[in-house]
């Protein structure tokens, strides 16, 4: 059966957890509402076991998450939140780097606090990671102002996806003003990072061949804005190229009517030339869409789409552990493996005695 | 409410369709029964219009794909199915016409009709289109003994991949002895394909740079044949280094007990050199895989995964199309929207809501 609401409440104070899945013998275990309060106090170490608590997939531990996002939900949701993508080696972690170090230390206006999560398709699928771990950020991951984040090692792209959402939420809680997720800009993990930020911006390498022509097309259509990478030493005249060509580009993009044009700009992640221009204008458009409504237009149409996942994902819970399944799924299972019944049937015959099953569950009572 | 399995058999007959969602002014309605009779029959045409059933999103086609799918499930199960991967500019295409005009020239062994099918992952989420349209393959496209086929231009890629695994199953009921699902292998979508068939082909660039590190990894580790496409004119020795590599990089890749280590071979698919080859190893892999049950196993594997997948489509179904969940949805979503609930939390009310008005109308019965 679900979880009801309720259930959340009851475990809220006392029931101790240790919320990492690396080994932990060394950690005290900590209640929720000290984790909150942990958290909302700007605790680092609080927000990494919050955050591990969120990535658990242990039954115990989905409760707890919830519990915590509850608590600090009011104290959400005040963040700029950035999307970056980019195909491998166009520069992701130097202009992260680079960018997270003169937010954090008040190059770009007053001293912001940063936090970087990440999404890696690769390592969702088969345990392997194209971003690799967060020793890529070495200056930023050791900076007290900032929080590194590796990506969820495991689950399904959507699964993952939900479970950085809340990780989102939580940095947020903990008063972190800009947070960054990135992704490698291939299949649809951008499509989901772009569908839980305010901003999404697609970094480019200034001469990538043809080869890429299709990818940059996707990435194109998601983006708010078009950032040219590596525009340094021999490389600059092939940038400036690249900036022109991705202009007219976008010109012939489909957009919605309530959001303004994406930008094209250049810089070097590398040098440090050009990042302050491009975070002044990721600004200028934030407060752009929130004067006009749209920021909260969009937000609000990345609710309704990240509900219909979470229900989707509850869902499929309910009937993996509906007790009436279990039984007909063996039968149903051997006929479809033995090619005696397809896949479509199987599954409508499947759905029936899980409906089946909890309506007697529900008259039962 | 779900579809119950004796729904598909009362429209089995009779009902007309015209499958097709482009425009079909000149095409005499059809119904399941003639459309599994000339897929029988090996009809091209009965081929296309049942796969362009199951791509329907209508209600009706739905019904009515199933029911054909069910008539033609017992004929299933017979051809080679190769999945076919590499990233853009790697020659897919080229590959797949040059081998393909083999197989149906019986220049390799007996004359084989062949199939083509398509995942495009850029096509899902955009519209756009990384594999481009059937053009691509002129000369198979125009040959009686093939049947080339471009991917489902919407939906997500859990759909297509669903549909896409039908129409195979429709390709092997109309006779074709081997069906190549190709796609880019980038992301998620090569999973999907090595999800749905026997084998699966990684093919590679000579000299790709350092910058696809990544992604090649993750081919490598789903590949059980990787080839070294474009292995021609100065490329040759950079084909023979890739192939060194790839070779080397394999023997330290995780792999399952009961499956052969892959094998790296090169060819060049412009001028035809070693494609005969490729062909001989994949058939003599194949056959092995046969022989030790390794091939069933997998395809087993595949029908349990596939299976939950259709569960769980069936089940987001059932909840949307659910009468007791319109109207909580819109209080909860305004809730969500407006950040006075978790999504969590409403997804767990809304999950209540089904499973509550599911089992009222049992009752009601």
């Amino acid at each position: 059966m679900v979880t009801p609401r309720e259930a959340h409440v009851s475990e809220e104070a006392g029931s101790g957890v240790s919320a990492s899945p690396r080994p932990v013998a060394k950690r005290r275990a900590v209640s929720v509402k000290e984790l909150a309060e942990g958290l909302l106090g700007g605790d680092r170490g609080a927000l990494a076991r919050g955050i591990s608590l969120v990535e658990s997939h242990q039954a115990r531990h989905r409760t707890m998450a919830q519990a915590l996002l509850e608590a600090v939900l009011p104290h959400t949701g005040g963040s700029l939140r950035v999307g970056l993508t980019g195909v491998p080696g166009v520069g992701k972690s130097t202009f992260i780097e680079r960018l997270g170090t003169m937010l954090t230390g008040g190059e770009l206006g007053g001293a912001r606090k940063v936090a970087v999560l990440a999404i890696d398709p690769s390592s969702t699928v088969t345990g392997g990671s194209v971003l690799g771990d967060k020793t890529r950020m070495a200056k930023l991951s050791g900076d007290p102002m900032a929080f590194v984040r590796p990506s969820p090692s495991s689950g399904t792209l959507g699964g993952v996806a939900g479970k950085t959402r809340e990780s989102v939420l939580l940095c947020e809680a903990a008063g972190f003003g800009v947070v960054i997720v990135e992704t490698v800009g291939v299949g649809q993990s951008e499509t989901a990072v772009a569908g839980m930020t305010d901003l999404f911006v697609a970094l480019m390498l200034p001469n990538a061949g043809d080869e890429l022509q299709g990818i940059k097309r996707g990435l194109l259509e998601l983006a708010d804005m078009v950032v040219v990478n590596k525009a340094d030493g021999e490389n600059v005249t092939a940038a400036r190229r690249a900036t022109a060509e991705h202009r007219a580009a976008l010109r012939c993009m489909p957009r919605r009517d309530d959001e303004p044009e994406p930008v094209v700009l250049m810089c070097s992640a590398k040098l440090g030339d050009g990042v302050g221009a491009v975070w002044e204008a990721v600004e200028e458009r934030a407060a752009g869409m929130g004067a006009s409504g749209a920021l909260a237009q969009r937000r609000a149409r990345q609710a309704t789409r990240w509900l219909d996942e979470a229900v989707s994902e509850r869902l499929g819970l309910a009937f993996k552990e509906s007790p009436g399944v279990a039984g007909e799924r063996a039968r149903v299972e051997a006929l479809v493996r033995g090619g005696a019944m397809s896949v479509s049937a199987g599954a409508d015959a499947l759905v029936h005695s899980f409906i089946r099953s909890e309506s007697a569950e529900k008259q039962g009572r």
